[in-house]
């Protein structure tokens, strides 16, 4: 069995964890999102593959949900001594360490791809992690600045993390997409796969990204699996992230059935077979397999509930 | 009165300190080897320059001489996990905050004099600090590896720190020193200088190597002040670091009148006009003002006196 997951960060790394409880990780390929990559203080950070490796290798602060447990912040402190560096992203010492590899290990010439299997090779997520793509591709968020009222691209973890998102967007804009490439394995991976699953992560700038990168939404589609999603959005609120703040940019309804049929049914050139909601929730998704189930990760058993739901909707 | 000092790291940064208790700091300029410098990690370090900053800027470690005070190793240790980079260097989380801004500041083009100034901007030296040059300038060490019996040369570091200069040297390269020039500064400075003081640092790959960029030797030697060297040498042992590993490299006996006939007379085509050993020591150095004087820095009393006695022999 060969299942295909598209993930963000938080969401889309528990999702994984639920799912590698109730099917070998080797039957699992994780696409991770990678347009909220940055580079701070001169290292590459990827974000959310590194919350997915890890979620997955044991060594995530359980209650922020990314980074190290353990973490200490004196790089951080330090650079704000210098007053030279932004002092607004969340950059952790035993963080820090990943991203000098990374960054080491890409100027030497390696690709993004590469670079992830060898960091996992520390962690040991079991599934095999992959991104969504070697080539840079990253997010940026056109607000208005409210002093001066003139419009500007941010980059994206400029917008979620500094602004916490607070500033009107009226764009997300993937910058470097139009020449990016599905990462090697990618392809062959929905090839192959018995089903794919959009997990629980942002529709827009996670799920939505990745499915921007050329050539990937139309291997997805050529799948011989079942493809299952599973919404973010629990009785009209976002479970956490702030996806309440990215889907009325693209004029989707935050709610389980704006999301469903913004993803639309893939008998109707959209990609979903099946789409899970919460249990109470309703969607009306035309020609897609709705089904209501407990979709809150509140726990281990939960989660691997929830993701034996999913490889029930897809029949495998 | 403008006092001119050429110092490593952690003597010449003592003996800065007493000097700058006996003379306003703004009237001392240190000239600091820059050819321990290494590239780990992709960062940028500076061995010398920072041990003399943070000692000036009251964060050194005390016990160990060089790097921060309250330091941590979280990222060293967390390079290790991932068995991708050289453990032996000891890069402390703290002072790690240093090399990304340097590195970050090099990267965008600025000199590394600037980059220094930029620094001190926060630790606040009191005394000007130059590089030696702006230019990179790496002493590497020829070894015989002990099992192949091949000759390689490796990087200062990897020989001082990773063996404790424990494999023989058969000779010191300064690579890329034909190239290099003078910091802006360092030149003006000895033109004006009332006194110029070769700070007790050893004397083959700290004031050797500053003394080997073109033009520099010749700058001090028109100097209007008066030269004095301080032996880096008590009762023939070195006091702290391995010079003794270092001179007889070069043919020099590992005593105070080894290394002030090795520095020679001003008006011998050599360097000194007087020369510093310890009470006690013995020194024949011809046309040189030899002067007996404490030389252990055990105290910042004793290390302000010595600089006095220094001034002193200045003529200043």
């Amino acid at each position: 069995m060969h299942i295909v997951v598209l993930a963000g960060g938080v969401g889309g790394a528990r999702f994984l964890a639920g799912l590698r409880a109730v099917t070998p990780p080797e039957s699992i390929t994780a696409v991770v999102n990678t347009g909220d990559d940055v580079t701070m203080h001169g290292l590459r950070i990827c974000p959310d593959l590194d919350t997915v490796m890890y979620t997955l290798g044991g060594a995530i602060d359980p209650e922020r949900g990314w980074g190290r447990v353990g973490e200490s912040w004196t790089v951080k402190e330090e650079l704000a001594g210098y007053g030279a560096e932004p002092t607004w992203f969340g950059l952790g010492d035993r963080d820090l360490a990943t991203h000098l590899v990374r960054t080491r290990m890409l100027d030497a010439g390696y690709p993004l791809s590469q670079v992830t299997a060898a960091l996992a090779d520390r962690w040991q997520p079991g599934v095999e992690l992959l991104p969504m793509s070697d080539q840079r591709v990253e997010t940026h968020v056109v607000v208005t600045d409210p002093d001066s009222g003139r419009r500007q691209a941010i980059h994206f973890q400029e917008w979620w993390v500094r602004h916490r998102a607070a500033l009107e967007a009226s764009a997300f804009v993937q910058v470097g997409v139009e020449t990016a490439r599905p990462a090697p394995g990618v392809v062959e991976a929905f090839a192959t796969a018995d089903a794919v699953v959009l997990a629980p992560s942002n529709p827009v700038v996670s799920i939505g990204t990745i499915l921007g990168v050329p050539g990937l939404r139309e291997a997805l589609l050529a799948t011989p699996g079942r493809v299952v999603g599973i919404a973010p959005v629990v009785s009209g609120a976002v479970v956490r992230g702030m996806a309440d703040r990215c889907l009325p940019v693209v004029g989707v309804e935050v709610s389980a059935e704006g999301i469903g049929r913004h993803y639309g049914a893939r008998s109707d050139g959209g990609l979903l077979d099946s789409w899970l909601v919460h249990t109470g929730d309703r969607a009306d998704v035309p020609g897609v397999d709705v089904r209501a189930v407990p979709l809150l990760m509140s726990d281990p058993d939960a989660t691997a509930a929830m993701a034996r739901a999913a490889l029930d909707a897809a029949g495998v």
